[in-house]
């Protein structure tokens, strides 16, 4: 098997942030489900934009988070998304490249602008998205370098991807190019929402493609429907290599076919924006992974880059990141 | 003379501030003059961006700004300026009518796009502009609504302005139709570097047309080319009705043909970013003054909107300004 020249290749929507304070009776007013991300049109995102006060915008993404994180980590990152060639695309992908990851998926000439997600911030912190997919929807298998994926260690897929139909068939295009190389897929499954919406492709893709699976308690107990974690474990137990469940300040559980073992979170001086937290998880993790850590290393250092997530606004890691981790 | 229904309208750069975090020997490797605005080609600013690390997009320009400011307070407030129609510019526009502003200035449909400010900031808090006036330079006395200049008690003018020459027509048009309705005109010097590329202009300017001038220490000592601020205090005595010296920690001094008065800065618990302290001063001051307040009241409200802003990243005031002002 040749050697890797990439550790992990990303692929997800491709998003830029566009953050406002807003209070509960906004959400209310507007029908918005708090702490959700709720797909919207871009005419809704639009109406909800001109009611909201002034706000900052700052390139997001699921899994470009993550991947941004792998880079800071000093891991060899790369992400495939679709902005469109617009003044937004341009500030996602610089965004990506400033700090390290390669990113080469062309940009689209025509149709949607790249997609924004207008984060809704209320004064307990928590964060209500509002996502319109805009030129995300034009990802498609012909996006995908499968040389690119057979020369990453780790393709890591966002669960958000499996909303626009076209990027659905560039998972499981992308899922067997990976496995044809003798390479690994990890999959997070992104949002308890989005698990409702595509639970039995969901299921399907890990039971068949995912070697590392990333998930909250609410997803896993959404995937598997049900409302007890432990039994939501003995699922997801005999059906993937690793799975790692993030359990906010109760840390994670890192499940194989052979263990289930807890990693106790980082402690963190004060909560100030949880968003992002799981990417910066998986970054971690993954970070670890492709360096031959054991798993509950993996877990650990996890759970340090989500601590610094969670420390500062934004969804991406801070920039000394590297030496918050220590040397790997 | 009819009543006033705007309390200050604001002509200014249109402007995007683009911000990353960098350090001196990055400014000093690409030849920035630190803490400085400086203007930059869009090649320039490009060659600039694609050096740096991720940023961070939030409406800036200085007039802007201060009118945001001035409407967050309660204040009747209005904009002229030029953006492109494109994705920055309709940000520059929503982050301005959100918190109040109007601003009805017709978007350019074609040329230059919507100017960007590469703001670096070093770790000690300095920030070096580099500015691409982009779509700014296409404002003309054409934009001017000369009937919403009659319209409004004082028309604030940033000195920044004066770098893209039919802008600078713009302002003596604005002058003039100001005085004939009666109303008053401010003007801010901006920076010392830009007092410098047009000090003649500006002292013409102020000696002919200015009712009400905002300037830090730097600035006036660069307008009278002393190093000595008692100098510079004797030398725009004489020369406009009321002139605001801003002095960082040390507070301002008012001016005015017949008495000269220091008002102690607001403590500030701690300096996070002075970016946008003097946008927040001239806000302060110019909404006592059309509450027709006492010149030592509009310092004092100068210092506690200055101090706000001094206190978080980011040149606007915070969404709680009015009620830390009290009430006017």
């Amino acid at each position: 098997m040749p050697q890797t020249t990439i550790d992990v290749l990303g692929i997800g929507n491709a998003i830029v942030d566009i953050l406002v304070e807003t209070d509960d009776a906004f959400l209310t007013s507007v029908g918005a489900v708090k702490g959700a991300m709720s797909l919207v049109s871009a005419e809704h995102q639009r109406a909800l934009y001109n009611k909201v006060g002034a706000a900052v915008e700052i390139s997001g993404g699921s899994a470009a988070n993550t991947l941004a994180g792998i880079a800071m980590l000093g891991g060899r990152a790369a992400f495939i998304g679709k902005v469109k060639d617009d003044q937004l695309g341009d500030v996602f992908g610089h965004d990506l490249r400033a700090v390290g990851v390669a990113f080469d998926t062309r940009a689209a000439a025509q149709g949607a602008p790249t997609a924004t997600c207008l984060v809704l911030i209320t004064p307990d912190g928590q964060r209500t998205m509002q996502t319109a997919l805009g030129a995300c929807i034009e990802l498609s298998p012909d996006d995908l370098d499968l040389s690119v994926i057979a020369a990453a260690q780790v393709t890591y897929l966002e669960g958000y991807l499996w909303d626009p139909p076209a990027a659905r068939a560039a998972f499981h295009v992308a899922a067997e190019a990976a496995h044809l190389a003798g390479r690994k897929i990890s999959l997070s499954l992104s949002d308890p929402f989005c698990v409702d919406r595509h639970r039995a492709g969901f299921r399907d893709f890990i039971e068949n493609h995912v070697d590392i699976l990333f998930t909250n308690e609410a997803e896993i107990l959404s995937l598997y429907e049900t409302d007890d974690f432990d039994r939501a474990v003995a699922a997801i137990q005999p059906r993937v290599a690793v799975a790692a469940l993030t359990r906010s300040e109760k840390g994670s559980v890192v499940v194989t076919p052979g263990e289930i073992f807890a990693v106790d979170a980082t402690p963190v001086d004060s909560v100030v924006d949880t968003t992002g937290a799981g990417d910066g998880y998986a970054a971690g993790f993954l970070h670890a992974y492709t360096k031959d850590r054991p798993l509950h290393e993996c877990a650990k250092l996890g759970g340090v880059v989500a601590a610094a997530v969670i420390e500062r606004i934004g969804a991406r890691p801070p920039t000394d990141i590297a030496a918050r981790a220590g040397a790997l």
